[in-house]
């Protein structure tokens, strides 16, 4: 059901066989977007019968998809996580209707499993037999499993301040993993060389134009699990800026096909450590280059490949971006685990004290709707989940030092 | 649906209003087990009605559990997680139809919260505000997490051991985290001491006759995603023995319902380095305490708490129990995640290692179907995941490292 590609920096439109990944005029910074015929996809895609769809996972959105169902079947089951209402978080920081979009049961635990599975299919469809991409964490460690399921090779660039989890899932998804002395502009750069160089297929998601298409479905989830009642606000962390992107693509697609009335407002957040595109979008410039700085490793990109998208998501939405403290995201890992049991990993956190921190500026109201997207489990960063709640200290296997704490 | 219960060491039965965890002749080893009307249950609950069901959790089940339905929409999202048929594992060991239930991507990651959401379940039935276990690791952070999004104070006991990755979850959970400086024998009698001392809801599973009947579940999700068509043999590790009894359970009451139409051979797996149910099982005794001497730290129980299920479970079923070594464990994290894109905690690949064991010694021939579960996610326990791929190198950011790398 595609209907071609058009550039977001020059608007050209492109057919739905152009092969290159960027515009042909742009280069690299003429990132494409996919066009699709709401039209006859609508004939067939309808509420109803999606209501009726068995699969659980993204694959139910296929028609909004730009993948042949070839090999889907055989595919990890990524998506179709859990979206909870709050329980008790509501109460602690005064927005009363609250929604928790679990992302972080995904295959390999993110996101970006939304992107991966989409890449390892077009892969296939390419006839090529390793997958390259450079990246924080997430998307190396998602493409890797969701590769090695398919019988795909991988080459994984990652900075060497990745954090185990994901580090070794990596390894143990089978990954030849190159471990870059250098921060995430360099280990891109390494990808972008290999994949010219020894004609991988390409995973970066700010290139290839279809793994937003991926993440897109995030949209889609939130959109169907409330019964198509849009929330006043969906709240993601940015680094790249393609997650952000593809969760406005994903409304869009639900807009021009009739099932919602209108877009949230997204809120765009960025750790105060690396914030070029929060800034870029308060002073209405184009990003500039920052120093990474933040320990949300997966928002700490100095160089947004994915600016336009970025920004423009929040713009057209109506929404914001606003910008969070490594103490003010290690406070929300704790609150949301204590008060929804929902571990999740910094970036993740951010989404949550990114809302704390509109709702300070007056930016949300407290009646307001508000989705949050935990976009990466817990588990990939230890570490850090760590210095969010402190050490354990040990006792002996007494009855008076357990009465020692207990009556405390 | 619970008609009452019945001892599982001296057979008598008690009735549904019976409060008591344990027989009131057996004492401790008295362990109970549910007994429901299979009768009045298949009036309603038929595969039709449970195609229909559109619950992605283990509520689609609530027939065969032990609760009412007054919270369980405001639970976790626990259970339904993915059976994959495997891809290309098969072609490396020598069984052909191998399936994959990942139970890592439950809410918690691992099996246990299956368990631990009817604990908190029936906690809030019992009117009580605090619940209390001890745990190698998943079934405590499993418990805090299901507590946590309940609004329930937990107390855990955990042995120094735990991994981080489930400490970590412990503590971002909000538990009241009590870490003994001893092994899990001693961690246990602690817990129960608090339990004792203080009047907390008990969680500890080889105890809480209820817990079982949240860890059968993986089996009534198996038989359903295979369409009743039962496997020959299901694979899974054995620590306390509950799960397996579980299982088993699982199995039996869809064999009652006339659901299936006999029970799968299951086979029981222990690692090496503490043993006491493989070989309680080959000789014929009951099990003699052991060393906790094995990196797969969910399994290691040197005194399993429920060995009649344990054991009956494997018998019943004519199947058998196996071991394998801790080298044996490691190489199945690595073959499952590089060939599947599954990552695996040590214990959970010990089902995995198991299957190979079987294949060595005869027990599983290359025809018959097998589904091996993975308990726990491999996150919880990135050192071991490390220790089953060794280290990374760091490359320099440049062309000629890239090269040197890729070219060899």
């Amino acid at each position: 059901m595609i209907k071609g590609f058009s550039c977001t920096k020059c608007q050209k439109v492109y057919g739905p066989d152009y092969k290159s990944f960027t515009c042909e005029s742009c280069g690299d910074v003429g990132i494409l977007d996919v066009l699709y015929d709401y039209k006859a996809i609508g004939n067939h895609f309808t509420k109803l019968s999606l209501s009726k769809d068995k699969r659980l996972n993204l694959f139910r959105y296929l028609p909004l998809l730009p993948i042949k169902d070839d090999f889907i079947d055989k595919a990890l089951q990524v998506g179709y996580t859990p979206l909870y209402r709050s329980n008790n978080i509501h109460n602690e920081i005064d927005v009363q209707k609250l929604y928790i979009k679990d992302d972080g049961l995904n295959p390999t635990a993110s996101l970006k499993d939304r992107a991966s599975v989409i890449a390892v299919l077009k892969c296939l469809e390419a006839k090529k037999d390793t997958i390259c991409c450079s990246s924080t964490g997430n998307a190396a460690s998602s493409l890797a499993g969701n590769a090695a399921r398919m019988g795909l090779k991988t080459v994984i660039f990652v900075p060497k301040r990745a954090p185990i989890g994901k580090l070794t899932q990596l390894q143990v998804y089978g990954a030849n993993v190159l471990s870059v002395n250098g921060d995430y502009s360099a280990t891109y750069d390494m990808s972008k060389y290999a994949i010219d160089q020894y004609g991988y297929y390409n995973r970066n998601a700010a290139i290839n134009p279809y793994l937003i298409e991926g993440k897109k479905t995030v949209a889609l989830e939130i959109a169907e699990q409330l019964d198509f009642n849009m929330p006043d606000w969906v709240s993601i962390s940015v680094g790249d800026g393609c997650t952000i992107g593809g969760v406005y693509k994903g409304f869009y697609d639900l807009l021009q096909l009739g099932f919602i009335k209108h877009i949230p407002k997204l809120l765009g957040v960025q750790a105060a450590g690396c914030s070029p595109l929060y800034k870029a979008f308060h002073n209405k410039t184009m990003p500039v280059p920052e120093e990474e700085l933040t320990l949300a490793d997966s928002i700490s990109v100095g160089i947004p490949r994915n600016p336009i998208k970025a920004l423009e998501a929040v713009r057209k939405s109506k929404g914001t971006y606003v910008e969070v403290t490594d103490e003010e995201i290690l406070s929300s890992i704790a609150l949301l685990g204590r008060t929804e049991g929902v571990f999740s990993e910094p970036a993740s956190a951010a989404s949550l004290a990114g809302v704390i921190e509109a709702r300070k500026l007056g930016h949300i109201s407290p009646d307001e709707t508000v989705v949050i997207i935990n976009t990466g489990n817990g588990l990939k960063d230890p570490a850090n989940g760590r210095k969010a709640v402190g050490e354990l200290t040990l006792i002996e296997p007494t009855t008076e030092s357990v009465d020692d704490i207990l009556n405390k």
